[in-house]
Formats: C-alpha cells, sequence, structure tokens
C-alpha cells in the first residue's frame, strides 16, 4: 500500500458530467502545459461522449483534438474511455471498425485504453482490448459496477480474473452511478486484488456524497489510482477534487506526491472556464443527490426521467415510475445502469406506467437487449417478459458482434461517393455517426453558442459513460 | 467504537454557510415533526450568526424561534452554539449578562451549549460554561482548531482535559475553516480520547474537500458525534451531507442507524426550501474552495477579503494582502480565524497592504486584540508589533471580563424607560445588540425580502461560527 496516483478527468467526465461534453480544445489547450506537468498517472482526454458531442454540437473534428492534446501534453499518458464494441457510440460495430478505430486512436495518440461493457459481458470487451494491445498500449479494462442480487464482489473479482488473462494492465471498478460505499470500495479492491496482480483504479462520481470517503477507504485497501477532477469542475455528478486529495492524502502512506501549489494555479485557470461555460453548467448535477441511494437510479438518469415525464405530460405518474424502474432492472436480469442500458432501463419503465400494460409497448432497443444483442444479462432475463417481448422469435446466445458483417469498406464507398474524405479517420467518423458526421464532414456544421438552454434534456449525456 | 451520532446542522450552521443565516422559523416549523423522528443526537437551532439574523434581517424574535422550535421538536436535544463570554455577539459581555443569557436559553429550551473561544482562553469559557451546568445542561466545549507552529494535538488534547475538569460533558473539534486533513483528524481524536473520556465530536465544513474523508477516518479513530447537513443544505463551506454519510456508514461498525427513507422524505422539503431562498444562495460558498489549503484562508474569509479590497479600490493589491494575512497571523501570536480573529486578522493585512506602512493604522479591535482585551493569544504578540500598536500602554494579564463592569441593570434601566419590553428577554436582547434591538423592540424592524443582492459583503457572515 504505496503511493496512490491520479486520473485527472477535467477534459472527459468532469465536463461531460456538469458542462453537457461541451468544452471546447481552444478552452482546453491554453492551460495544457501546466497540466502535463503535474505528474498524473493520466489524462483522461477523448470518448465517452466526447466524440459525438464535438461534431453534433461543437463543430470540432474530434480526432484533431485528439492529436492536438497530445501534442500539448506530451509527458502524460492520454487516456480515453471506449465502451467495448460500442466504442464511442451507442450500438455494436462489427470487428474491422473496431479494430481500426482502436488502431487510429492509438495513432493519434491514446496511451490508455479504459474499455468497458455496460452488461460486463466480457464478449463485448474482448475484440476492442486485443485491437488496443495489439498497439502496444495499456489497456485498462472497467468493471461496470452495481449492486444486485446476483452481483458481488467475487463475481467481480472473477471478472477481473477473466479480464487478467486477456492481458488487460489494470483493472478500472467503474461506478458511474456514484453508488460504491466505502466498505464496498475497500472490500471489493480486496477481492479484486486478492485475484489478480493488477494496478486497481477506482472511479466514483460524487453523486450520492460518499465519493471521498470511498476512495479514502479504498486508499486503506491498496487502490493504485483515483479519478478526480480540478476542483472547479468536481463534485456533484462529477469526481471529487483532484486537490482535495492531494491534500488529503499529504504525509500518509498514500501521498499523491503532486505539488498543490502547481494545482492550484491551475485551478484558476477552471474557474474562469467556469465563467465562460455557466450557460451550460448544470446546477443540479453539480449537488449531492442522496436519491441514488434510495432507488439505486443515479442522479443523471432521475433528471431524465423527469424530462421524458414531462414531454408526455405524465409527470403525474413520477413516484409510479420510481418504483418501476427497479422493477424493470430486475425483469431484464439486473443490467449495471449505464449508457446504454440506463436509457433501455429508464424508457421502459416509463412506457410501463404510462400505458398501464407492462411492456405492452416495447421500442427496438428493449427487445434488442432481451434478445441477447446488447450481450448477456447478468442474471436471466423474466421468462414471461421475454416471451412477450420477443413473442416466438429466438433469443441469440452468440457474441452479438458475431452477426455484424464488416462495415467500414460501405462507409468508405459512401464517403468516397460525395468526395468528402480528407483522411482515413473520416470514414470512421463517418461510420460511427453517419447522419451527423455527414453535416460535419461537408461542412455545414456549426458550434453551437453558448447560451443557457433548458438543460435537462442533456441531462441523460451525464449518464453516457 | 462503536456507532456514530449525527448533529443536524440545517437550523443553523448550514444555512449561515449557504444562506447568509437568513432562514425564517416558518420554513423551518413545516418539517420540524419529521425532523424530530429521526434520532439526531441534537439539531443545531441556534446561537452563532442566527441571533443577530433574526433581529437585523428578519423581523423575528430570536427567543420566541427556540421556543417554537423546541415545542415542536420535543423528542431530540436542541443545541446552540455559544461563543463563551461573546455570548451570541462580537465583544465580551460582562459576567452577570452571561449568567442571566445562559439561564434563559436554557429555561426556554436549549438543551446542549457549545461553547467555544476564538484562541482558545478557557477563562473566556470559564463562565458561560459554569451557567449552563448549573441548569444541568449539557455542555459541549469547542476547541477552536487551526493549523500553526504553536498548535500541536497534544495541547489540544491538554485543553480538552481542562474543559474535561470544568465539568464539560463532551467536547467537539471545531474545525470552522475546513483545514483538518483525515490524518489530522484521526490523530487529534486518538489524542484527545487517550486523555479525557468524554463523547468527541468532530465539526468541520467541506471548504477544501477534505470533510468526508476526515469524518470516515475520524470514525476510524472512535469519534462519537459528527455534524452533518441535510444534502440540500451541504457541502462547499456547510458540512457534508447527512444522508450520504448515513448511508456510507450503514453496516459499518460506525453505523449511524437513521432511516435513509425519512430522510429522503425530508430532503424533498430542504429543496423546495433551497427553491425559496435560491436569491440568497451563495453559489461560490457552495463549491469547493482549496485555496484554503494552500493559504489556511477558510474560503469565506477570501471572499470577504475581496470585498474589503473591492470598496478600497485596491484589488491590484490582492496577491500582496493574500501573502499578508500569513504574516499578521503569526504577528498576532497564532489566533485561530474564526469570528471575531477572522475579521482581525484579515482587516490588519489589508491596512498594512494598503498604506504600505504596516502597522501603521491600527483598529480598535486590533489594539484591543494586542492589548489582550480578546484573551490570551496562543503565542506570545511580536515584541515589536506589540510596541507598535500598544506604545506605552500595558497589555492586560487579568481575564478581559473581570474588567467589565455589570451590564444587565443599565440595559434593563434604558429599555424600561422607553417602555420597550415585554419580556426579561427583551432587555438581554437589547444589552447585545443595543441598536438593532432598539429598533426590532419598537416594532421598527422590517423583514427583508428575499431578493437577490451582492452577497458579498454578506459572506463574511459565513465566517462568524
Ligand atoms: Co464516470
Ligand atoms: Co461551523
Amino acid at each position: 500500500m504505496g503511493r496512490v496516483m491520479l486520473t485527472e478527468t477535467v477534459f472527459r467526465d468532469a465536463h461531460q458530467s456538469l458542462l453537457a461534453t461541451r468544452m471546447r480544445t481552444r478552452d482546453m489547450l491554453p492551460i495544457a502545459e501546466q497540466m502535463d506537468q503535474v505528474g498524473f498517472f493520466s489524462l483522461e482526454v477523448w470518448g465517452g461522449a466526447t466524440f459525438d458531442s464535438c461534431i453534433r454540437y461543437l463543430n470540432e473534428d474530434p480526432w484533431e483534438r485528439l492529436r492536438a492534446l497530445k501534442k500539448a501534453m506530451p509527458n502524460t499518458p492520454m487516456q480515453m474511455l471506449l465502451r467495448g464494441q460500442n466504442l464511442v457510440g451507442y450500438r455494436h460495430y462489427a470487428d474491422d471498425l473496431v479494430d481500426r478505430f482502436v488502431k487510429r486512436a492509438a495513432e493519434n495518440g491514446v496511451d490508455i485504453f479504459r474499455i468497458f461493457d455496460a452488461v460486463n459481458d466480457i464478449r463485448n470487451m474482448e475484440r476492442s482490448i486485443k485491437a488496443a494491445k495489439k498497439m502496444d498500449k495499456h489497456v485498462q479494462a472497467g468493471i461496470s459496477y452495481t449492486i444486485s442480487p446476483v452481483h458481488s464482489n467475487e463475481q467481480f473479482a472473477q471478472f477481473a480474473v477473466q479480464l487478467a488473462e486477456l492481458g488487460c494492465d489494470s483493472i478500472c471498478i467503474k461506478d458511474m452511478g456514484g453508488l460504491i460505499t466505502p466498505k464496498n470500495a475497500y472490500d471489493l479492491i480486496r477481492a479484486i486484488k486478492k485475484e489478480v496482480n493488477l494496478p486497481v483504479n477506482l472511479h466514483t462520481h460524487c453523486t450520492s456524497g460518499m465519493a471521498q470517503m470511498s476512495y479514502f477507504h479504498g486508499c486503506q485497501a491498496g487502490v493504485d489510482i483515483l479519478d478526480t477532477a480540478m476542483s472547479p469542475l468536481s463534485g456533484g455528478s462529477s469526481q471529487p477534487a483532484t486537490e482535495s486529495l492531494v491534500a488529503a492524502l499529504k504525509g500518509t502512506p498514500y501521498d499523491t506526491g503532486l505539488d498543490l501549489e502547481l494545482l492550484t494555479e491551475i485551478k484558476r485557470y477552471f474557474e474562469r472556464i467556469m465563467e465562460i461555460y455557466a450557460p451550460v453548467f448544470n446546477a443540479i448535477a453539480s449537488r449531492v443527490d442522496t436519491n441514488v441511494l434510495v432507488y439505486q437510479i443515479p442522479g443523471g438518469m432521475l433528471s431524465n426521467l423527469v424530462s421524458q415525464l414531462n414531454e408526455q405530460k405524465a409527470m403525474d405518474k413520477y413516484e409510479e415510475v420510481l418504483a418501476e424502474v427497479p422493477k424493470v432492472r430486475k425483469d431484464l436480469g439486473y443490467p449495471p445502469l449505464v449508457t446504454p442500458t440506463s436509457q433501455i432501463v429508464t424508457t421502459q419503465a416509463v412506457l410501463n406506467v404510462v400505458t398501464g400494460d407492462r411492456y405492452k409497448m416495447v421500442p427496438k432497443e428493449v427487445k434488442d437487449y432481451v434478445k441477447g444483442l446488447y450481450g448477456k444479462s447478468p442474471a436471466m432475463i423474466d421468462p414471461k417478459v421475454r416471451i412477450k417481448v420477443l413473442c416466438d422469435e429466438d433469443a441469440v446466445t452468440v457474441r452479438p458482434a458475431d452477426l455484424l458483417p464488416p462495415e467500414y469498406e460501405e462507409a468508405k464507398k459512401a464517403v468516397d461517393a460525395l468526395g468528402l474524405a480528407k483522411k482515413e479517420e473520416d470514414y470512421l467518423t463517418y461510420a460511427l455517426y453517419p447522419q451527423v458526421a455527414l453535416k460535419f464532414l461537408k461542412g455545414a456544421a456549426t458550434e453551437e453558442s453558448l447560451v443557457k438552454k433548458d438543460m435537462a434534456s442533456d441531462l441523460g449525456a451525464s449518464l453516457k459513460a
């Protein structure tokens, strides 16, 4: 149990959680040199919702962002969050796309790939893990943390063993909902450390107000890396503050060794950034939301729920839907609630309540999930629900991506027909987000202005881990 | 090391820290019945800046508030914060006033008196401690926590021994600045527990983002009571969230045993309260401020500084003043920075920088402090500064209140001459705050409306512990 290292999330998870993923590259670069001097284990700068956000809202090329940040911070490993076979999108992509995407990400600057799957189906992670290892990159395998009758520390630890066997370099406990208690963090870290000889990273969010305690007790369990965010972008649905952790651990066996004065200088920069981004700052997401502790529904998801119910003029059904969410989650075999399962569960819960007839209306995503197209659910799907949703269709038991034909050449052809590609990455961008990418590659996208708008509909974004 | 109990601060410190002490009694009473069911060790409801705020801004009788809250929450001990010989004001009062004030506070409902002194001079605490013990009340002695070359855990523990000898029932580590690290909290609790056999309470603020960690490690050291605030009024310069602590400690040896579902119901009420009080909500104070870790200047004090410098159009001197504050604090013998020493140190630092001649201009409060009228400073005051400030005047070595003639009869006479008293408490209110009380007792005070205003000047209030 020695020194603890920090992964700084301000360029990815922190602004995804608090600023609807809207931070521009031009607002990252001026502080890059100083950030590079701190001595972070890594800087999380790419993946998650940032790819989508770049082309959809910012008229920025995500690949250029990656290159620019890499160039500006040559001394600190650049880290990205990769949703396994979903890459940085919301559906499974074919293996050829996975291979090419990971290769290009590595070539453009990603040093550490944090790879996870929403339902912890290792088959959805294997291809991208192998692709990253082929590029000689550090693979940090993420375990989507959740609490349910079918999840246990022993099971998570066994999952870590499988991930280690695949050649992963470190393990991340990915608690996107901020559910992990200090005791659970301690026990789980110990359980994993008992089984695998790899560095363990603890990633959580302050949503429920337990994160700092879980980090501290995590240190006592021997955690190697913690995810934190510079204080102006910390707290609430973001991570604990970097400076606070550095100060709190000073002079203990877990001392990060980082320079608090340098961090304080950097912090002033981000205070100004917060002023600039005030219009997109989600004040609700910035506060402790202990609903997650009672309903086990992450804060952002609750707000998303409110927005869905408002659209359907069914806010009077709020409490009913709250009660329905855990039931749907149970029916679906207790998936961890993270992109895309959080959206799948919530949408179905709303439909069940609003129609008054459970599973009468079932959106395509839920059907696909039940069919097994998102992978194997943690527990068996309720047989009655399965029949109601699939009728006489068979469920799928193979690796979902085995059913997908190659996609890259088709995408390339489509882009070439329009003469839009300037570089290989453009084909990938198109393959991931055809509609949005088309507009972007044509040069028809515009940068969203930083004006106040209704943030409720964006709150879902904070869950897109 | 068994169960941990919670003192809920939402009716005192939390709204003093985040809402400029503006919460009305009528907004407390609707939730009182449920609060009374939770099973808190105590509810902090009175004292600190609330007395002043009631008569100055809210046109409320603080004594009536106390009675109303006591009546509405008969099952939970009512707690107040008493500034020793300063009572709920900003100067030393004569002993006769201390005796009467404490007696009437007890008779009107205070069950637990948390009594502290800014410079930890026990002579400033003795009289009020004895007065409260005479009323058979629980006295929780506060140790004003600070960090300096002359403060140590051993010394704090010896102070606790002296307080125990006075008959105090419990000890509070009062960290008004949010300075305490997890390690320091642990070590200090152990040091105190080694010397005295009394329950220990840890009180801190989230200002620096270390509070939750310090609470957690405090539990491991055997702390008995922690101060928390219902989540909508938690965080930033307030306390850690009550629900988060309850959830985080569940199933551990420190389990609070409190009902998270009941707390979640109560929390919804305070969410509405925060909407009502949005105009006075101090958004800056609600965020983590790690400046305190580098400058050891509490967050609220920094903002107070900015406001003082703005008034004097000297904002360009900000960095210089920041550097001067620790020097003045050193000159003055390292007082803990809490009301009124925080104001004393800051004001002098500003004057030193703005005049360009250290201690050329010295306000009365600083002179009184150097003279010994606030008690004995933790370290000796710098002899050169003492001479410069006092010239040939002698410093005082007796207990400061020994120099004060009785005050009560005079105050009574003044109020009677105007025919303003309806009850004995009115004389006390007048004796503490003659000017403000006069207006209030005359019925000429009006309730401030809840409209947005410049909060900077009120930030100092958040330091009035
Ligand atoms: Co996250
Ligand atoms: Co306080």
